[in-house]
């Protein structure tokens, strides 16, 4: 229990009955000295597949985020100065969960909608799309295509002044899921880093499997030819066949390239004494980066999404911590990654951004990954998956 | 024709140009005495998935029902001074259709939003999902995940104060079904009895195949260790193996059992000279109860669908009337339980609750249904269909 | 570059966060004499399925049409003085995409929705359900059910005072789609001809197949017993062995039939020396017609969708240009009609509507394609594709 005094505003509430369309709140709004750098608006977007979309827009010194409660709190982009973290897709609206239809085309729907630098893959299940026990997943889950409900920002009014954005997403189906996810993302002024802490909630009495994966996507301007991803880890291989003819030039960016569509790979991370491990993007000049840090815990693996095809397809890199890799689940039991959440429980995932666009800060995070790596990563030629 | 004068109230008419976001109707706005007990409220829900949901809330004596227009005009639940009639699904959210995906997971979409007293499966099709003449038919079918459209309530201005609330529900089509439905529910402020009575228009030229089932919930507090179902009827037999195994005990209610799961009993109900058929779900120490009775002339058989699970899980008994049984519709062809429906004509349902919470008429419900079991009943082992 | 000086109004616009509900502008408003008969009206429907959608209500001249932005800018319907172009599908509501799963039954949700004079087909494919290269394909493809951004009407405010009407309908799939296509719509007062001029841009940097087709669909008062159908063409075959028993007849038109379903006939149709083919139906008397034209570069083959069942059912006849027949897409690569569009690069389709109300226009418009017909159209009793 904190006894910070704290400002607390409800965007959308249905508890309270509240669900604002628009909102503009200042720093003395928020009861706080007015030249603290926080500030938030909410806005709906009209016209296209975005009508009845939400965005918020916060800003926390350096830091713009944009966040979508209508799309399970997923944050759109991150600024810090001049420097955007996130990614150029082809899809540009920002679709409203009711134009989605996740079931279409083999349950490749979720791709109508893909454009955020954080989207969250689950929680009944994430990966790829297909048959398993009888069921029809579709690809990556059900939970991004939800809105959020209790949409509420939360200020400390005394340093650090964090700010903190919480928002609940259900995922339910009677008889099979009874899920609710409380998703948490909070940050100061003065610190370069986005923290997120989601809770999800096993409200049955049953114990069921769950799967997460945090879909975090880096395009330009940090990703560029000569960019290079570091992560501590203890293998590496290929996803499929397709990437295993790009193993040894895993974590080396080209520019975009024409048809090199995608190629994935699984690590198995290493992690730091608290547990927590750490992957990082730098740019070719070695003064910006964004590293990704995740509670080893319950996101045991990382799937490395590297998809440095042409701006117009999605030049685009993910790192992306999980329960489990990309696979359908059905390839996942023999690997031991499709967890089991008991009833009446909870689970709880950390994932941090370190926004860096200082080249001390992308040495210090460089040289702490490295710190990790006492013996050299494996490299196997072997997909952990024959598909 | 009525000559009782009316108050007639439209909350929602696409010819009208009417569709409000709120309301409140009380006796005297009715033009009814002040002391009369009938209120009407309209409410729109925000947040999560029940974004555009409306919920009306009708007060009639010391009966309180809330009726959900977006959703076919089912019924939420109903309050009897403080007693509740409905029961607790784990999906909290009144879920509004457009996030509803009925093909989702083999058909199973309909589950996402499952948390009604009664909810209306239909009319193309009813039952469980699957194939049948090379089209996938989704559970229960598409009524209940359709938005009303000329909502209209009206109220008598003379006693017995008799209040009716209306909807129309479309399921159509273009080439296979031009189906209108024509939703009534009323009451009056003294009696004990909310009545449904849905007209099905079939607008077609052409005739077609139907089916309907009521699916109405009761959970606590009528439902606990010691309640029973009293219902007259012909034959009882299980849906399935698994129901087979506590056949000899279908019409008593245990308390919620883990892994109890559900058991569905096929009752060949009898019906009175009135050609009404009657069930009846009463306490265990049988001074509350409630009492379904449906016009067995479009409604033939009866389904109990005994879910007596964890509280968490959803613990609740379902005394569904229905054109058929809950299997696929491809099983009841040769039940006889999939019956046509003219061009150019019409189905009436009508179903009736009683919402009983003294003994004496509890008692006179359950000496209604015994006296129509003039033989025993025959208990049948085996299912009327091999699944 | 028009130098004539415009009227822009903008209904819905992303970039400039404007979403009319409802707005009404006559010629004064648009800064025309007040005696043009220029009148322009946006609403918003209510109620059941048609929550949200829009129409636009144009009236230019003796022409009133309806266009729906939320449904891929289709015309509803077109009235010339007391002359309705258009039909009356079982469909009635102006449905929302959101209550729309094109997936539903097989692929058959598209009809759900379908009762408009102009519904787009396409654009990465059209025509019927059915798996192609390890993809479901669903009816008619995805645009109808997209709604509009940049919905902007523009009036030049000069004779012939032309107005424009446009919107912006994106057909995105994250790797696969890259769609977005600018509709436009034109017509003066006097003149009795309404123009689409629809512009696909692929915006990926790759090559990507395509279809579409131009559902235009006609009942009464034009369709009748009697009506008949003109088009030049060097060969016309049924579409199907049921439709093969009324290749002999099948310009021309019965009354309302009960069980005459429907038979598809696929047209090769001549082109004028403007690249411009055309269809004519013109009304037993021959004082009333419907011309579609159309340019044959990108639109190069007719389907006739000989729909002439009963009313109730939908008695229609639709004139449909295409880049392909109804088939499903497997089946058109051997025909040549799964066209190319290369990356970064744009398709125009044109398409104009006649609406002509006396016997000189319907002559001089049957002359005219009376004309083109230089040798006999080819009468083929094998259907194109053996289904």
């Amino acid at each position: 229990m904190s006894t910070t005094p704290e400002f607390r505003f409800t965007f959308t509430s249905h508890a309270q009955h509240t669900d604002l369309s628009s909102a503009h709140l200042t720093a003395e709004d928020m009861g706080l000295p007015a030249d603290i750098a926080i500030e938030c608006k909410l806005q709906t977007l009209r016209g296209g597949k975005q009508q009845g979309s939400k965005v918020i827009t916060l800003t926390v010194g350096d830091k713009v985020l944009r966040v979508v409660p209508t799309r399970a709190m997923a944050i759109l982009d991150v600024t810090r100065d001049a420097l955007r973290y996130g990614w150029d897709s082809p899809i540009t609206e920002v679709v409203h969960p009711s134009f989605i239809n996740q079931e279409a085309s083999g349950g490749l729907g979720w791709l109508d909608g893909f454009n955020e630098m954080l989207a969250r893959c689950g929680y009944q299940w994430a990966g790829h799309p297909g048959e398993d026990r009888e069921q029809m997943l579709t690809l990556h889950g059900r939970i991004q295509n939800t809105p959020a409900d209790d949409v509420v920002l939360i200020v400390e009014q005394e340093p650090p002044y964090r700010v903190t954005l919480k928002g609940r997403v259900d995922e339910k189906r009677f008889k099979s899921t009874n899920f609710e996810l409380e998703t948490e993302l909070s940050l100061t002024p003065d610190e370069p880093y986005v923290h997120i802490k989601d809770t999800l909630n096993n409200l049955s009495s049953y114990d069921n499997t769950f799967q997460a994966i945090y879909h975090n996507n880096f395009g330009t301007p940090i990703l560029e030819q000569g960019a290079t991803l570091h992560v501590a880890g203890t293998q590496v291989s290929p996803f499929n066949d397709y990437a295993t003819q790009g193993l040894h030039e895993w974590n080396q960016m080209p520019a975009p390239t024409e048809d090199f569509d995608e190629m994935v790979f699984n690590v198995l991370p290493l992690a730091d004494e608290d547990g927590m491990s750490h992957a990082l993007l730098k740019n070719a000049a070695g003064d910006a980066g964004i590293e990704v840090s995740w509670a080893s815990n319950t996101l045991p693996v990382l799937t490395i999404w590297k998809n440095t095809d042409t701006l117009e397809q999605g030049y685009v890199v993910g790192i992306e911590p999980g329960t489990s890799f990309a696979y359908n689940r059905k390839h996942q039991r023999h690997l031991g990654l499709v967890p089991t959440i008991r009833g009446k429980s909870s689970k709880t995932f950390q994932v941090r951004f370190g926004l860096f666009n200082e080249r001390a800060d992308v040495d210090a995070s460089q040289a702490k990954i490295d710190a990790l790596q006492l013996t050299p990563m494996l490299l196997s030629n072997n997909p952990l998956v024959q598909l």
